[in-house]
């Protein structure tokens, strides 16, 4: 069947679905969504089941769209509109889309606008024809979010294009008589770093992860120029975990290298990544390397990524779909599940996850509908690689605090803008709001800020504890007063001269550059203050240094000369913060999972560890396992 | 370096190794062959071991053309070799090429025109100045051999400029600090049939057999569409085994997808190549089959060839190396071993072999400077798969003849034209000659005279004892008077109407078609003959009802009828005459390896075999092994 013979069909099976009163004008493709036009969009409203109904029916995700001679105009749509919702949902803006016959409407409380299981979405249909998409207006004011949407709306007519291009390679059919399914290992397999992996099947091509190694040499980039991922413009789509540069630094690349097609991941993930791949190129230019390729191609990243949400189940090729789920790693984390072929086999990503209940977020999901193969991460896979729990990690760190504010002392935290950040700051804000430690401002220098304003725009992908906290007690931990952004040279300068007791966080993580270098030195020859490690620090870093215990630190002071600062104040490593699961989580997460994984391959870690959790698994639970090397292709199916 | 830098710095050290009264005009790269021209070649024959110290000073394969201008006329110099060369040498023809400097000689005794230790070349090229090159005229005269020199004469400018091309990509420099190997299953694996494997390195890519699964409907073709060949076009060379159709037989339509490269392989095997290739042809448009290239491709195959004799170290690709050795499977038949890098890996694929000595051939090499891995056959793998030992097998299929002569019958024996048919003719001459079985004609019909007549052509791949008794005795077997070539309907015809006692070898070897099926018709019906197997009847095939007992056989007639065969006759079958190791000669092959090797591969066999043998040499040797599926690529290094 050619793809329009598809679409004929499809209109027929759903005129047959639908009551007789709706017509339906058009069908087509867009992206991995059915889109259905209709004169009626007003009588789907009526019958909130009717998509649904559908879309099971299909198994297709299904939008409907109204004709636009139906819809009515912009301004007495706005009035219905705030006629209909409750004015407490701080609607700040509405934007008209003729093509798509879609309302985008920015909100504080986006719930208002939807109503109890979208009741209020539909009113509004009825009344004005056009069909409400809801998005939240960030109760921190983010820069990012904000240029991405507006970027999003530039350049909707081309995605328009994308999306209906890439929908009709989805839904092509089936080529090949043959069935496999086949893993090469591009990165990542026996070391940290360069995550990459191609799924492949005589149909379709997913790439995993496209990730740098920046601590790398020569090796920092995934085995690209493999065969196997070639022609790279005709790879299906690339599938993200999560936005950290080991995972996302070489998205863009591919886009050089002649890459057309989609990148999956969830909102969040979509935010971060932009902001971290545009951070890494800034990082990159002030220190003088190289970095492959420019901020043209993160345009292009963003025009082709389609967003998915934990459990949607996505077609993402003629044979394959792809379901996102919850990974406790970082915020919209994942762990990525693919269903090959119509039951043919099941294989599971976890990317890198953590199997314990966070402040932010729910552990990770261990629990599919089937699963043969799981590829897990095992950073910290070694038998000995034991952390204290969450709770203690926590108290440790408050201890520290209290002790140091009231010696009259200054708290550094040396912390990655994406993740640990906003675990730290949850548990400040409660020690502060407590009472435990004294009410001090709390500083957010880097990216630390921007990082949080994205949080606030996605607080669906914070676990239940922390929703129920910020939409029915209406107390947003981020939002607390204690938190400072440090925004310019001289708000961080006053911070230094003013010596007031505080606490600072700031990138980073590892010391390696970044403002936390100005409030080291500042801060660093003082008795009182102290300097608190929450996260790993890499061999050849500064902050491995300094936790070695180095005491004179020759750093680049104003007019090319180097001096030294000494190291007296205190040095102290709160471990537990980690959003990797430790030894015990892994295997833990592996003997609780359901059902019963028939392989597991681990990687994200370094050999020894990579190893160990693999035989370890093995004689635990006897199932198959392996430690892939890179540059295997291993048959599943 | 650019290959023109490479060129002046081996031209450099050539100088400085030579003595000084010898002028180098050029070097060049031809195929793996550095070429040195020079107006002195009289001086270069001084001195035998001239050669020889240059191509172990500069690891390189060593070839010494004269300038054309220090030529003598070609009348001049047949007068000159006749004079030299002894007249029982039988000098059939004389060919200069005067781009290459050589004449080409082909003699009855090629030893003669050689002399000791190359002595008698030598003389000639002092007189003359022209090379020499020798080659067999076939005892037999063989019409593929014919056409095959004949070809390459005429297409001689096209091969030199293709082997130039070739040449400088074998030596091109290295392009990646990277440094790893992988072989990729692309057929043959838990299978028997299609073998195909890719070796890849940073640098180079390699095919070792493209064959094609004649008795497989859908799966005939190895997994040649995976991105891991492609693009087919860049593929450095493909190395052949041995020709039979399972590892040759889609060879040209490499060619026919863009393939540029060399093939290489032993001169025996290209010569039965061309044959069964050409064979294959006529038979699927016989029956009406498609098959997916046309003759022209296999000329190009031919024309892309480059022989290597057993023992060889040729340079393939700039971190390459092949030497094939003597698989003991069928004349010329080969062991290919690799030695990757600058001593970084070494692997040899057995290809089809027999460990055992047979009457023509000594048994398979296991003997290697070096080698991590071996990839080796596992056809009669499984624990069970004993055969009786050749001589057994000797006396069994004698004492048949015997029986059926005695009384009277004729003796039918379906055989493969090559490999089989020419162990069993050496069986029964001996047994006439000796007088063990009346004098009776032994009938050759199919393709069996012609391969043999490919077999006197390269006597030096027989066993020693089989060339002392050619070659010094003067006792050529496959020469005797008893052989009868069957060449025409009229001849077959008259066999039939005499029913004069004879033996009868015919093609096919499993009855599926071929002339063998008309002396069925005749001799099926009366008792007093015989049919004898000789090798294995695949299920399916009309020699596999046979053995299983069907006395009524339906067979097309003259003018679209069927009618009914009745068998009658003897059915007998011989075990033991079977070019595959058996299990007992499986594990001894590994048992014996010099050195032991860190991994065996097992392929070439069905899933039981394969994965029985692996467990087996695990259990026995403590050697690691697998037995891969198609479709995965294995990271040796």
């Amino acid at each position: 069947m050619t793809i329009e013979e598809v679409l004929i069909d499809l209109k027929k099976k759903i005129k047959t679905q639908l009551p007789k009163e709706i017509t339906i004008s058009d069908v087509d493709f867009e992206g991995p969504e059915l889109v259905i036009y209709t004169e009626e969009p007003r009588k789907f409203a009526d019958d909130g089941d009717l998509i649904k109904g559908l879309a099971k029916e299909l198994r297709k995700r299904i939008v409907v769209r109204p004709d636009p001679k139906v819809l009515a105009q912009p301004e007495e749509a706005i009035e219905v509109i705030s006629r209909i919702v409750s004015s407490e949902s701080g609607i700040s803006s509405h934007f008209f889309d003729v093509d798509t016959g879609e309302v985008v409407i920015e909100a504080e409380k986006p719930g208002l606008v939807i109503g109890r299981h979208g009741e209020t979405l539909r009113e509004i249909t009825k009344e004005i024809g056009w069909m409400p998409k809801v998005v939240r207006t960030p109760p921190m004011k983010s820069t990012t979010v904000n240029n991405i949407r507006q970027f999003m709306r530039t350049n909707k007519e081309e995605r328009k294009a994308l999306l209906k291009t890439i929908g009709r390679k989805i839904h092509r059919g089936l080529s090949s008589k043959d069935k496999w399914v086949r893993l090469t290992t591009l990165g990542a397999c026996r070391e940290v770093g360069r995550s990459c992996f191609l799924l492949s099947t005589p149909e379709t091509r997913i790439l995993i992860d496209c990730g740098v190694n920046v601590s790398g040499e020569d090796n920092g980039t995934p085995y690209l120029y493999v065969p196997e991922v070639h022609p790279i413009s005709q790879i299906d789509a690339v599938v993200l975990t999560h936005p950290h540069l080991d995972h996302i630094g070489l998205v863009p690349l591919l886009y050089k290298y002649g890459f057309e097609g989609p990148v999956y991941c969830t909102p969040p993930t979509r935010d971060m990544m932009a902001l971290l791949q545009l951070d890494y190129l800034d990082v990159a230019a002030r220190e003088g390397k190289k970095i492959p390729y420019e901020s043209a191609m993160i345009r292009e990243v963003l025009k082709h990524t389609i967003t998915l949400n934990y459990g949607d189940v996505t077609d993402i090729g003629p044979d394959m779909k792809l379901t996102l789920h919850n990974a406790g790693h970082i915020l919209g984390s994942s762990v990525a599940h693919f269903h090959v072929g119509d039951g043919l086999y099941n294989i599971a990503f976890t990317g890198d996850f953590k199997y314990e209940k966070t402040r932010l977020f729910d552990p990770a999901v261990n629990d599919f509908p089937r699963v043969e193969t799981i590829v897990m991460e095992a950073t910290y896979g070694g038998s000995r690689d034991m952390q204290p729990s969450r709770k203690d990690a926590e108290r440790h760190l408050q201890e520290i605090a209290k002790e140091t504010l009231e010696n009259g002392g200054n708290l550094l935290i040396p912390t990655f803008a994406v993740g640990r950040s906003q675990e730290v700051m949850i548990v400040l804000e409660e020690a502060i709001r407590k009472g435990i430690i004294s009410d001090v401002p709390v500083y957010l220098d880097g990216m630390i800020y921007e990082a949080t304003a994205i949080h606030t725009t996605h607080p669906e992908y914070l676990n239940n504890e922390l929703r129920t906290q910020i939409f029915h007690k209406g107390m947003n931990p981020f939002l607390a007063k204690c938190f400072v952004q440090v925004d310019s040279k001289e708000k961080r300068q006053k911070i230094i001269d003013d010596r007031e007791p505080c606490i600072v966080l700031a990138t980073s993580g590892m010391m390696n550059g970044g403002p936390v270098m100005e409030y080291l030195k500042a801060f660093g020859p003082e008795e009182k203050n102290t300097l608190v490690f929450v996260g790993y620090q890499a061999e050849g870093t500064l902050g491995r240094r300094i936790q070695k215990g180095w005491k004179e630190i020759p750093m680049h002071a104003a007019g090319g000369r180097t001096e030294t600062v000494k190291i007296n104040m205190h040095i102290d490593t709160v471990d537990g913060f980690s959003g990797h699961s430790d030894r015990m989580q892994l295997m833990e997460y592996i003997r609780k999972m359901r059902p019963r994984p028939e392989h597991v391959l681990t990687q994200h870690g370094d050999e020894k560890n990579c190893m160990d959790l693999a035989s370890s698994i093995y004689r635990k639970f006897k199932i198959e396992t392996r430690a892939p090397m890179n540059l295997e292709t291993i048959r599943l199916a």
